[in-house]
């Protein structure tokens, strides 16, 4: 048996103890989607060359494992390895961590009432880009929040921290280290292409 | 004389006085572009169908206006006014704050180094269409978080009042809380297509 959930540490913890004997739970996870949910926002390409963690432990069998793999490999995916907390921290960190962001971002701006109109109105592409993910499901990024709470706790503060720094140089003006700060920023994003 | 920098309280009460007798300065702002730099990232359709805000005081000359105005309407424009504080502060939470955000958020999953490689690795098509506006130009935006200083900390400090508010939903496990948060982020994003 395995999943496809956003999140593993739980989910496999919970699942594994459960197996009748002979029979056994691989924990899984296609890092594929768009801001779309359900069977009706699937296309035949989805999983094509993206990565698929898999994240056995130490009680897996070698064969179940193998079969998962298989699974994952014919539907296109390059399948990656990795324990649960570190699958957990990936995804907080990656993809938890900016959708919790992205739904800030848009109910600040949203809810900002200190002008005579609607400050939405003048988002351009940049900001739409941006946001697109905000417009994710609300029920499926509750049950992420939820379960992937240590993790994703760890990534806000990891964040809010850079973000403190950052509204400190904007507060004094400091040229030089707003610069260093950006340039840092630009040369991680873009070595991801 | 008009220009077509980011920001516009310090331009205009900088410039306006320096205009020669007979002769107006008319702060612009057209909203288009995208994280590239410099001529060569220009085309021709750039202003097209795009929002271009002046920002006209009680000192412009109604003739020096419209001469602008036309300039941006000849250029596909829809041309806006406003004054140099609204066009600060929507300018502040619908680009700059977005950046400041963008730029945070690629230094903190950067930066992190509790796991044994790289988190960025990770990344897929999410987290790079949100971090896109992080490749933008250190020194443009060294410039617009200098200038736009009081608008862009009221906007951080809003931002982070709300990012707050969504860390103590997530500590506290509170589902309904978190769904009511996330389900207001979509209705307002989805309100701007």
């Amino acid at each position: 048996m395995t999943d496809g959930g956003s999140v593993k540490g739980e989910i496999v913890a919970s699942c594994e103890p459960l197996m009748p004997p002979g029979t056994f739970f691989v924990g899984g996870h296609p890092i594929a989607g768009t801001e779309k949910s359900g069977v009706e926002a699937a296309f035949a390409t989805l999983y094509q060359h993206r990565r698929c963690i898999l994240t056995p432990t130490e009680a897996t069998n070698p064969e179940a494992l193998a079969k998962v793999e298989r699974m994952w490999q014919i539907a296109g995916s390059d399948v990656v390895l990795m324990d649960t907390f570190k699958h957990d921290r990936v995804m907080g960190a990656v993809s938890h961590l900016p959708h919790m962001v992205a739904y800030s971002l848009v109910n600040a701006v949203g809810a900002y009432d200190r002008c005579d109109e609607n400050l939405l109105k003048y988002s351009a592409g940049g900001f739409r880009d941006f946001t697109r993910i905000a417009s994710s499901d609300p029920v499926m990024w509750r049950d992420i929040a939820v379960m992937n709470r240590d993790a994703l706790l760890e990534m806000m503060d990891f964040f809010a921290g850079w973000f403190a720094d950052l509204r400190r140089l904007v507060e004094s003006g400091d040229s030089r280290g707003l610069e260093q700060f950006f340039a840092s920023s630009k040369g991680y994003r873009d070595g991801i292409g």
